[in-house]
């Protein structure tokens, strides 16, 4: 990886400040060193840590202050102060400091003052109390960074798997008629895109499993891989991107298979979620491809119901951290003229 | 476990005369010792094993006959020649093979002569090109058992995990209707059963999946999960069957949450098998719940495009050998008056 010292600092948002965000944010900066992470600074109010963290920190208003400050204390770019902050009780003032705070880290890292973003768990529910409307944090980014959210994709990324479902929140009865050709192609480029600018792949292998059971079994078991799937990898390959498939979903996660691929696409979110969270739970990072950004996040909610024991696992926000730093590395080395 | 010394042998069904079936029990046979097999005759041709080893063998008419022979040859219970064996190459003479081995096998395993029936992969499509008119072998072991299909319940077991699919065999887009509180009640009771009676479970945990990403999120994705899961396991709470859920399929597969469970029931095919074979590939096992006999089988097919070449794997058939010999063990425990 190319030395990361020029670089600035990666923005973290600290999500709910109700939620785990902030102990888990807290708790990486206390690792930073058995995990080599860059500097980062933590977004949001800096109650919301001073309730659940008792370590050293340091309040920053100045992206250049982060650095020199980072050795000894955990930055924070405090907001505002969004009431008594209680672990575990979301309120209308806290979502309006998630908010504020993802803004203030899309800014940042749009103006290049941030090297990279990554985002705490906010809570959907509280957001729309606030007359929030998007459905989930990534439409938000995708808005403000000026890309359609449709072109905005999620990757779930872990040590020896990259997964994307090409649909996420739709309910399963609907997924069949969601499923179009066009859909698997526009999704497919961003990936195409972002293996080889954010991971450095030069010949992404991809991998795509069928909708049906054993991938239909050629028509007997459902026909949206004959009528949908195989034409959208023809089309692709016409476009000079090769993807195998429609797999067997069940076969292509069996280690020998899925060991062959940099990502593999699922037709939906428990095709993709449920086998990729079997192998990556602690480890794996939620990121986003086709953004101007670099854009990662902790795989997992808010979970009020544990926020303030102090049992969070740091682990996923360590992941998230640590991913960031190696995308925004590649990204720039990828898009630096040849030398 | 009990002594298995005083019951008979486990019967192993070759499957496909063609296909990886005789190979992978010839393998598992020469490695009886480092597994710690119990006795078990193979049935089927035994041209089939000649086509692709060449250790012992030893032709028997007469179960008595298996156990004094199984130290120094691989038993063959030899059917008739289904015409050249050409590893590779199905034939309806094979397809009819595969057959009278299967009809063989539940007949010695319902008559008490085996102690359990595991069964060797064949092919759908040369059966079909005989006549055979059902969807797989389950269903044809059902009906010679007198068991209604819907009653003989897959089950994938690894060393770490147990799943079930409520649906199997269909097309995506149908399962939303097939999924009725009726079956998943029915479905679970068996697996309860066979939980308490085959493993020994005093008191079985099981869970079920939602149908829905993030279990239909309370019907913000989907009512499934409200109008046919939580009325299901409200009637099963009832006669004192305890199922947690409708959980997030993703989030039940997470290592801290599989573990709490001794079967986690899954809505259809490929949410109980991409996660389960991500986790266990090698050592799956494919067992029926619910007949009057034991049966396993190696969860994999024919593979005919590697048969002969030695690259099959025995483990599958090795583990399903293991489990038969375990449940066995455990039914006849659980079945027997308490002393």
């Amino acid at each position: 990886m190319p030395d990361s010292a020029h670089r600035p600092p990666i923005a973290v948002t600290m999500g709910d400040p109700a939620g785990v965000g902030p102990e888990v944010i807290a708790r990486a900066w206390a690792a930073r060193h058995d995990h080599g992470l860059t500097p980062f600074v933590a977004i949001g109010d800096a109650a919301a840590i001073a309730a659940v963290w008792d370590g050293p920190v340091a309040r920053v208003s100045d992206m250049g202050d982060v650095i020199p400050a980072f050795s000894s204390a955990l930055p924070i770019w405090h907001l505002e102060d969004s009431g008594p902050v209680t672990p575990g009780a979301p309120s209308p003032a806290g979502a309006t400091c998630a908010l504020h705070a993802l803004e203030t880290g899309i800014g940042l890292t749009r103006n290049q003052a941030s090297t990279a973003l990554v985002t705490g768990p906010v809570s959907k529910h509280a957001l729309q109390s606030i007359g929030y409307t998007h459905p989930g944090q990534t439409e938000f980014i995708a808005e403000r960074c000026g890309v359609m959210a449709s072109n905005a994709v999620m990757m779930l990324a872990g040590p020896s798997l990259r997964v994307v479902p090409l649909t996420v929140h739709v309910p399963l009865s609907e997924v069949p008629e969601r499923l179009t050709s066009e859909l698997i192609i526009s999704r497919i480029r961003v990936v195409w895109r972002g293996l080889k600018r954010d991971f450095g792949i030069a010949q992404p292998r991809i991998a795509i499993a069928g909708l049906n059971p054993h991938a239909g079994e050629s028509g007997r078991m459902g026909d949206e891989e004959i009528r949908i799937i195989a034409p959208a990898i023809e089309q692709l390959a016409a476009d000079g991107i090769n993807v195998d498939g429609p797999l067997a979903a069940d076969g292509m996660f069996a280690p020998g298979i899925r060991d062959r691929y940099d990502a593999l696409l699922c037709t939906y979110h428990d095709q993709a979620l449920a086998p990729f969270k079997a192998l990556h739970f602690h480890d794996g990072v939620n990121l986003t491809l086709g953004l101007p950004i670099i854009r990662t996040s902790p795989d997992h909610g808010t979970a009020f119901d544990i926020a303030g024991s102090g049992k969070a696992d740091p682990g996923p926000t360590i992941a998230a951290i640590r991913m960031a730093a190696t995308l925004a590395a590649t990204r720039e080395h990828s898009c630096a003229p040849a030398r």
